[in-house]
């Protein structure tokens, strides 16, 4: 069996760092350093449109700015193919039949879609196609064959909704489709790194988010407004990790050798994090110190990301090209799965 | 706005005189004396794998039978678009679209899709595809911005359901799509035609149908077996007309000239039931005219049927052209909608 590699976001804002920490940076590393016979990246905008159907015009801008995020992070076009979801109609053909492989309350049952539907406040209101997306999502996966797909571990009930229907439509109409695997994030905290404020969640609609294409005092005000331990009052203060936005991020994105650059007086993390709690470390000097990392982890970054700006018609030939080859690859899966369902008539 | 006509079948077994009354008679009536723009026919093949999912081979093999009983009843293909649903892969991409517009309580509203899925016995186990049909179905008349659709009273809600899913896609996305109308069969007994068992619903699974292809002796014999008047024991006893199939059928396929070739002690059917209501007349007497008036018309139908399956090239050359024109016509109508959607990025 070949390794192939799926992954994709819904175009519905730029991404931020919980994405990075979350799966962007695992992309580039698999990229870079897995061997795989395929990776594709794809811009989910017919997904989007599920839950954003009223307001298309935002998801076709934000294409552009989860592009420009893609490559500015590292992602490859030379290693990985970029592409646009609604530009490969096989999959909505894919989707389609899936669709009869799976009951309707089984979809309802699905914990990551009853959390989305509770947080959209759906109530009775749901949209069929929002219900119905991950038989999209299993069209998307299986249209390449993906073997791997890196997730977030919210996601695992959608991946688990796609082994599913592969293992039904392979015992009914034989063994073509490939079962996924999850591919998780490494650690806990990148799993679900915080917002700012502290909210479990960083999402654009809380306003909580620190952006891979924030400017650099973008990035300092909102690092210094973070959400700490509100016990930690004075400095000699006794400090608590637990929920500590600031250590979260630290947890994220410190190594040993932020220490010798920016704060030479400890040498690891958990050096700082033994003073914190015992007291007589401020919050101010963590949150300078977090600042000074992700400042120079996103400054490459951003600057990269205002080179592509620059030259935009590129990034949109990366996306053409890169939807071509995506829908040259779905379509000879689709061709396999109709032959299998006997509704290949005239070929 | 152009008169566009669309209506369909199911490929799922060959077709009955249930379907000839309810619509495939109007249909011949409409191609040969409407003023219209285009009629379009559909072999709705992707529609019946939605419940006949694990049964692939039956709907292929049925979708030749279909198209065979098209041809023989007159449906002319230099008039009408003869289609398979799945060879205009178009209509997956609208249904994906349309099924933002609609919401899952909605769909299990939906009085026909409730009958059906009594009906299928599916419980709580309704596969999702089969829940979405009248999505589905909405994509295959707006693809051709049809604004009569053909159907039998039992499909006024699929109907209604398309004109709100159309009525809210103009509204947010701007007009573009077509609000069909239904257009009923002309009289009561046509709209159903019960099975010969006297059951209000002929279907093969429950053996009771005589169908288009039926040979001359199995039509007498099924006429000859059946339902008429319980309670019309001797051949002097009053008889009645309610639930009695036989005056059903007479109902749907009498004309006044048919006394004259068959019948000349009597000069219309107002005259024969009073008659049997008054007692007096034999039911046999009855089954033979009905059987003369069923043999005369299915006569000619069926022997085309037996010229046309002589030839099944050509019939498949008409399938395969006919497809490849419904194609072109929902490609444009999609390239309309996703440019109204705003997913049109590269053209």
């Amino acid at each position: 069996m070949k390794n192939v590699i799926l992954t994709g976001d819904r175009p519905t804002g730029r991404l931020h760092i919980g994405h990075y920490v979350g799966s962007l940076r695992k992309r580039v590393e698999m990229q870079n350093n897995c061997d795989y016979d395929g990776m594709f990246i794809m811009i989910a905008d017919t997904q989007a449109l599920t839950d954003n159907y009223d307001d298309p015009e935002k998801i076709r801008g934000n294409i552009t700015e989860v592009a420009l995020d893609y490559l500015s992070v590292g992602i490859d076009p030379s290693k990985a193919t970029i592409f646009i979801q609604s530009l490969v109609p096989e999959l909505t053909e894919l989707t389609f039949y899936y669709m009869n492989l799976v009951t309707v309350s089984r979809l309802h049952r699905n914990p990551t879609v009853k959390a989305e539907i509770q947080m959209r406040k759906f109530d009775n209101s749901i949209p069929a196609g929002f219900l119905c997306y991950p038989v999209s999502q299993t069209a998307d996966i299986t249209a390449f064959k993906a073997s791997w797909v890196p997730v977030g571990e919210d996601q695992l009930p959608m991946l688990e909704q796609s082994r599913e229907i592969v293992r039904k439509f392979n015992d009914i109409y034989g063994n073509i489709l490939v079962e996924p695997k999850a591919i998780l994030p490494d650690s806990q905290v990148c799993k679900r790194l915080p917002g700012i404020d502290g909210n479990a969640k960083m999402s654009k609609s809380l306003g909580n988010c620190i952006y891979l294409s924030d400017d650099s005092d973008s990035i300092k005000r909102k690092v210094m407004s973070m959400f700490t331990d509100p016990l930690h009052i004075k400095i000699d203060d006794p400090g608590h990790l637990g929920g500590n936005t600031v250590f979260s991020y630290l947890d994220a994105f410190c190594k040993n050798e932020h220490f010798s650059c920016f704060l030479p007086e400890y040498s690891n993390l958990d050096e700082l994090k033994e003073h914190y709690i015992k007291g007589g470390l401020s919050d101010v000097k963590v949150k300078r110190f977090l600042n000074e990392i992700l400042q120079s982890e996103l400054k490459p970054i951003r600057e990269k990301r205002l080179e592509l700006e620059k030259n935009l018609p590129y990034m949109y030939e990366i996306l053409k090209k890169g939807s071509e080859n995506a829908q040259r690859v779905a379509s000879l899966t689709l061709a396999e799965v109709k032959k299998a369902m006997k509704i290949n008539y005239f070929s």
